[in-house]
């Protein structure tokens, strides 16, 4: 078996866990991601305690091939992502002469104070993530991609990422939607999940106004086994007198 | 110090990691525990891989008062929660008597098929939790309560979890609205946090069309100290000549 690349996302922020802000950035580079071949693995969400971010960064870089955080890297006191990478990697951290720069030609003279001069310090070793929003850089040490958890800003620093990440083979999916409660085909789907193990076939169950349906959603690296899976799927619903209709 | 009431959730599922459906019930579930006490202190999510889900609910439960899963507890063979949950629990799972009679009264005749009566498995121990929007119940082994991830039904099964749940002081929180950038008064915000040690200041930036601006949240569980720090914020404001607004 070819290695697979993999990822994980640490998400870090109190803003989160109290339900005060809806995070989209798993979606967002789970599916960035899976353009790239890169399957997403895992998802952490921690809060702003050090420890915490610590314990998550160590365990996830050893597990996964990339690990992307987001959140707490901003010049207040409760951004504290960078100190933790830092203690994650047992090294130092310091100004970035680069980072420091950058912020330093940004504001106005008096402007750029010792809390906003804390967005420069980065990691002993590592390299920083631009991005064309804002002018607070993220950084790369490792295997781990930190950046800011402000969704614009992020997808920008993403945009600096995807050129240093190897590329794996993209998983092919199909979605075949149905209108039949998913209880009705169970048995057929479990059956040709056992007769295609290089594919994961997903049962989701919807519930529209005219009656229940189901979107089964067939993911799989190699395209004639998916083709040949979704193809068991159709006779299978049209052996049920169901329509059916695919999106690749 | 008295004991806190502390919960995680445990999101199941490879729709999720995929970036395919967008995860909501972990913010629904954080702020309801938010109006009980019980602070959620982390989230994860997993693929539909038991092994991953084993691990995920032991360390979880180990750690925490409360652990939440969603997902993964449908008639479909990519439904492993309650097998998964068992084997986390070292215990057997079998037809849980009252949960089979609910869903057998459901179906009509040779409906109820061996892959709908797979909801009925529970783990030996586990209490049903019930809900009134489909048949299919979710359960509760020890402090882990396993639920649907499509959230309406998740939403109604917390109507029958939240009575079994203990009560802890619940956390005030104070949200002031500045429209200055963050860096502008995190001086202050990093010396007024040094001095409410029991409080969380949170610094939560924004851009608005007519400029940068910046949330303030200040949690705690003791009124007086969040209603002091609050003050001390918006005296910090005031000096710098921003005008703010404050929700409680």
């Amino acid at each position: 078996m070819s290695e697979t690349l993999t990822a994980a996302v640490l998400i870090i922020g109190d803003e989160i866990l109290s339900g005060r802000t809806q995070d989209t950035n798993l979606g967002y580079l789970a599916k960035l991601l899976g353009t790239l071949g890169i399957d997403m693995r895992e998802g952490r969400v921690v809060p702003d305690v050090e420890e915490e971010i610590v314990a998550a960064v160590n365990t996830l870089r050893a597990r996964y091939t990339y690990v992307f955080t987001t959140g707490g890297i901003g010049p207040t006191h409760d951004d504290i992502t960078a100190d933790a990478v830092a203690k994650a990697f047992g090294v130092g951290i310091d100004y970035h002469p680069e980072a420091f720069a950058m912020l330093a030609a940004r504001y106005q003279p008096g402007e750029f104070n010792d809390m906003r001069k804390r967005m420069a310090r980065v990691p002993d070793g590592a390299t920083l993530i631009r991005n064309s929003v804002s002018t607070a850089p993220g950084f790369q040490i490792g295997n781990v991609f930190v950046m800011a958890g402000v969704p614009m800003i992020m997808r920008a620093m993403m945009e600096d990422v995807t050129p240093r990440l190897a590329r794996g083979t993209v998983v092919t999916t199909a979605t075949i939607s149905a209108k039949i409660p998913e209880g009705c085909i169970a048995a057929a789907l479990a059956q040709i999940q056992s007769g295609h193990r290089t594919v994961a076939i997903g049962s989701y169950p919807f519930y529209a106004p005219e009656g229940p349906g189901v979107q089964l959603v067939i993911r799989g690296r190699n395209v004639g086994e998916v083709e040949s899976a979704a193809a068991a799927i159709e006779h299978a619903l049209a052996a049920e007198g169901v329509v059916s209709s695919r999106d690749f």
